[in-house]
């Protein structure tokens, strides 16, 4: 496996910023974005048990929809791509049965083998109750990082958002049916050379104040 | 800014495991350790607030500690780092306020200038109210995601860990009183050739399974 130097990826890390202006004319070509879908699927989760699913919108006039219940931002419209990450509003026994269905086909273990595994997985999702959205939402982040960080690598421009009305928008992409919660946007493309955002320095607080030493 | 291509992206990815057991006698350099604190403090977060702070453990001492109340996994003493991530629990004015400044002293703008930026935060932190504690667990999991891509892109081995007793950890850690309350670890070093889990296939369902389109 080869592995990048630390320089190269602070640079990309660095360059990244939410992009407010996207160029509507840019698209991403298909490579970088099945390059990018790829990379949000082999993002961990607990147990990898993939609380989520993530809504690929493509369709200018469902987009349009979108963007008037997201305050009206224009990346909604203009980035080439937008992604909705959404969890899973009642996982239960039959997630974790489709998962470990998963793992037999994957891996050719016979099915008793993972009684034990089964089991634990089922205490925690039933023990979890009325908190496992709380549970998936916080999976669906990790998600998010793995697609902004790959972006990021890849040299793509993208936004996360979270100014939108979720319920809207699970109307709109029939997600409620699906057992689905819009949680948090990624819209991606290329940065416009008008967004005067992508020359502004970044802002963290000092190492000192984030990172504790024990 | 010089991008990487697509199958490097994927092979890194790829390689990337929840490890289970770290070879206790590798230590991650130094060099790639300040790289990959660098990567989660360039996380980003809600409106850029950085609602956390990251608790770099290496007292052997406390790591014994903190195993005992981790279902004894032995990623926590044997691992060449253990990062304890934690979310603000009583995010509020002050918070919002240090940020503003933060933007002041970097950027160089007027203090009014950001005026509307700060209602407009003040009014999601406080119309947040006990949820917010949610919301920051969120974004510390972006930051947990930055971490773990980081690391595979670097080839250094981690392994996400919520397998622990956080109320324990806060306590042990001295969290509480610092308004952090431990959210998730992740615990970092190279993999032993001993952990058969190296060599088990990823499970994923099918990308058709988990990618909507609309």
């Amino acid at each position: 496996m080869n592995s990048i130097a630390p320089a190269q990826l602070i640079e990309n890390l660095s360059w990244r910023y939410a992009t407010k202006q996207f160029d509507p004319a840019r698209k991403i070509a298909a490579e970088h974005w099945k390059t990018l879908e790829e990379a949000m699927t082999l993002a961990p989760s607990s147990y990898g048990l993939q609380p989520w699913a993530f809504v690929v919108v493509t369709d200018p006039k469902v987009r349009e929809k979108l963007r008037a219940v997201s305050w009206n931002q224009p990346q909604i419209t203009d980035a080439s791509h937008l992604v909705v990450f959404c969890a899973k509003t009642n996982l239960g026994r039959a997630d974790v049965d489709r998962y470990i269905d998963r793992i037999v086909e994957v891996r050719g273990v016979p099915r008793d083998a993972l009684a034990g595994f089964r089991d634990m997985m089922l205490g925690t999702v039933e023990a979890s109750g009325a908190n496992h959205l709380h549970w998936n939402q916080r999976q669906v982040y990790i998600a998010l990082g793995f697609f902004l960080s790959a972006a990021a690598m890849l040299g793509i421009d993208a936004c996360p958002m979270e100014g939108f009305d979720a319920a809207k928008y699970n109307e709109i992409l029939g997600l409620s049916g699906q057992g689905l919660s819009a949680t948090v946007l990624a819209t991606a493309g290329y940065r416009s050379p008008g967004d005067s955002y992508a020359s502004l320095k970044k802002v963290r607080f000092d190492a000192s104040d984030v990172i504790k030493r024990v």
